[in-house]
């Protein structure tokens, strides 16, 4: 994939909502440019690119005077459409002095912003996250240092938790010795890559809320929407009650990537409330999954996956198919374009 | 621009002349080549390649004995005219066993080197400052991370002091207000942006020496020569006086660019003596200007300015006269290349 | 020299066989390549590339079971030839999920392969470093951020000592003063440069084990075979004595070298035991050579060394000689791929 080879006509988480502060601005470098979120006086979300038109330096550098971005250079002016409207010393200014705008919208908390055309635009494809809600869902983000495809990978084919991550989700071979593996299309258009591991042993934590010996029906199901936003669905269930007596309650959480540049990765997630959480997270996502994946960016050292022929595997179905629709979603930009 | 597209056929600074050490020499990389700079014993100054012929490594890891350079490596010696005039091993040089040396003048305390073709480097074309003398005028160089026509641009369109170094300079507006701006080339073939504020109310540090309510005329001047040489004039008169009764006196100081490479600078300027003016050197230079400098930097991104279609402000019209002057010029040398 | 345009039919070092952790692997990067180094049980050595073909992540990342590779990603497993042997989520896996792998052969303590035509792999060819014995040779190896053309020109031309090294060898300008070269080839196609110093003056550490006055034959001869594989012989004998009666033993020393990339080398060489050689390698190698060898690189910029057009002196004989050998080497490689 070319830099900045990105797929256009998709909506992108960029951010939050809580993450900009308010009366501010909150600079985020998304699909490789800069850009600015901010909410009007009047509650509308703006995003604009982060460059100034003139000198082209981050309007970032500058400040927020009312619903005006002053440019801390020169002091141009710009409202929230990006049009210049202040010029301190005078004189003209050209009608080409326009800032980029894209349109953002927010749901569940989140922002999303759609580069493509602007026409094709339907709030309502955006992807359901309307779980994300109540205390358990504390909001967060990093950015790993690795494209957005190959993390992807490692979450549309959850397999690697019984290598990479055996010790600090204390699995147990369940996935190995149980898993059946399913990969579907539902009507959104999403593909879901599903676990389901009826009738095993429970991990240990779990075994004191069980009968001795009692076996449970177990389940991880990611859910992926173009280009790469993520849900994943987990449970454990007592064998026999069709799912429905939960050992403990289901967990769902959001697994959002929108690339920063080709080979970074802005990783929006939520977690259990704690400090307990708060390392788990920082184990998981930093000390096990992005070294791995960041060591397979290094080892195509630019290259494309389908020239590198990677061993395609069973258990891959589900990151195969998402990857091809990416690559239909980009030929069709590009034919159009 | 292309890396190492430097006009050739000019007069750059390569150091102050008291820089170099006595009976040394000083290396230092000039339009992206290493050089060295050295007064023979005669007191001629010499500017040769920071590089052996033989395997390349500068002859700066050497030493000088007398006026000659030995290499570090393999000990071969070097003369002021760059020919290999001592082998420790016996056995014939090559006549190509030669160090490149250029044409350098000391004026005013500083050094003047000409890359082009030394037939054409007439010393009567350096620009004056003979200003730069006496004990006010401390004389320093720093690099800059950013390439000269970015740093030229800032202080050839000094309207962003009131926005960058509002705090530093004490400035209250008086440009904003009353900045008259003309631009002009003189009979040097210099450009001149000339701020001036007539009847404008002094800065608050400038109230004390004049009557309560008293109004001044103040002046920001700036000449630039070709290819990044730039002389700066402010002053303060009492109003109605032609600018003989100065407030304060007038000052006047050289900012003279040569690049490093083609995205930094060696940025020569003069100083008041002490503490004070150090420390207000770093906040202007390294604080403000560098960082806003180098945005514009990043945000191009290798890019040609012009191919960017920057919009094109009144206030940039010494700035942009500047950059088309050296556009001129590259091309004249280049159609003759 | 394009980057990876090694010489491949030819014996290269990987590893000082202490190295390999028993039980374990020896990850190292080759000739820009990633590769593990191992034994079998039955005491084979083993090279595989360090690099899973499913999702390309180094193998060195996961763990040895036994006498097969796992990889720690999603547990596929590879034996000694490369072969998967092992999915543990079941399905096919094609049969191109090989691993690479190289000849490797032990002699004298150190690992060698061939990168080559395996078929032209013959173990005879392996340069004689049957004097690396005994507790005289503490094996050690240290990467040098510079290519191994341009250190092996600076080991094939030990007249660089008289300058880099006079404090740390005390020399005393015998090979200045004294110095007699030749160059020759041998009958297994090494290139040799000798200097021979014959009646020359004593180095000051020598001098109390000699009459007053008493002069000394000296000699320093180093053998390279291609790649840049060198044997450096160094010995002090009593005048007129057929070089028979030692003032001190004569020293023999591996120095051999293998690219890590196009600018970085292994560089495996032996040190007397205890502290003050540790230190005298840190200096000589890392503190004299490798700054001066890689300011040579960094000069050269990423050109063709013959592009340059170095000055060749007369004592660059054997380095030159080298050079060509394996410039006709990579030509003969070309022509036949």
């Amino acid at each position: 994939m070319a830099t900045n080879d990105f797929v256009r006509n998709a909506w992108y988480m960029a951010a939050w909502a809580e993450e900009v502060p308010e009366g501010g601005f909150l600079p985020r470098k998304l699909l490789g440019q800069p850009w600015l979120l901010w909410q009007r006086s009047d509650g509308e979300w703006v995003m604009n690119a982060d460059r100034c038109p003139h000198r082209f330096v981050p309007l970032s550098r500058g400040k927020r005077e009312g619903d005006v971005l002053r440019c801390g250079y020169h002091g141009l002016g710009f409202d929230s459409t990006g049009a210049c409207v202040l010029n301190p010393f005078g004189g003209d200014v050209p009608p080409g002095a326009k800032v980029a705008t894209l349109p953002v919208v927010e749901r569940h908390g989140a922002l999303w912003f759609w580069p493509g055309e602007a026409d094709l635009a339907d709030p309502a494809q955006i992807p359901d996250f309307a779980f994300v809600t109540g205390p358990d869902h504390v909001r967060g983000v990093l950015v790993m240092d690795a494209g957005y495809e190959l993390i992807a990978d490692n979450l549309m084919d959850l397999s690697h938790a019984e290598f990479l991550h055996v010790e600090t989700f204390g699995v147990n071979g369940a996935l190995l010795n149980y898993g059946v593996q399913t990969v579907e299309q539902d009507e959104t258009g999403a593909i879901w890559n599903k676990w389901d591991m009826d009738g095993s042993e429970p991990p240990a934590w779990a075994a004191p809320m069980l009968q001795p010996g009692e076996r449970i029906d177990q389940w991880i199901h990611i859910r992926w929407h173009a280009p790469a936003t993520m849900a994943l669905f987990v449970g454990l269930a007592r064998q026999n009650t069709d799912r429905s007596e939960f050992v403990v309650p289901p967990m769902s959480n959001p697994h959002i990537l929108t690339p920063e540049t080709a080979t970074s990765t802005h990783y929006f997630y939520t977690r259990q409330p704690g400090e307990e959480s708060i390392e788990m997270v920082r184990r998981v996502f930093l000390e096990e999954d992005e070294p791995m994946v960041r060591a397979a960016q290094d080892a195509m050292d630019g290259q494309d996956f389908w020239d590198l022929r990677p061993v395609i595997l069973a258990s891959d179905a589900a990151a195969i198919r998402a990857r091809r629709r990416l690559m239909q979603m980009r030929r069709a930009e590009a034919a159009e374009a």
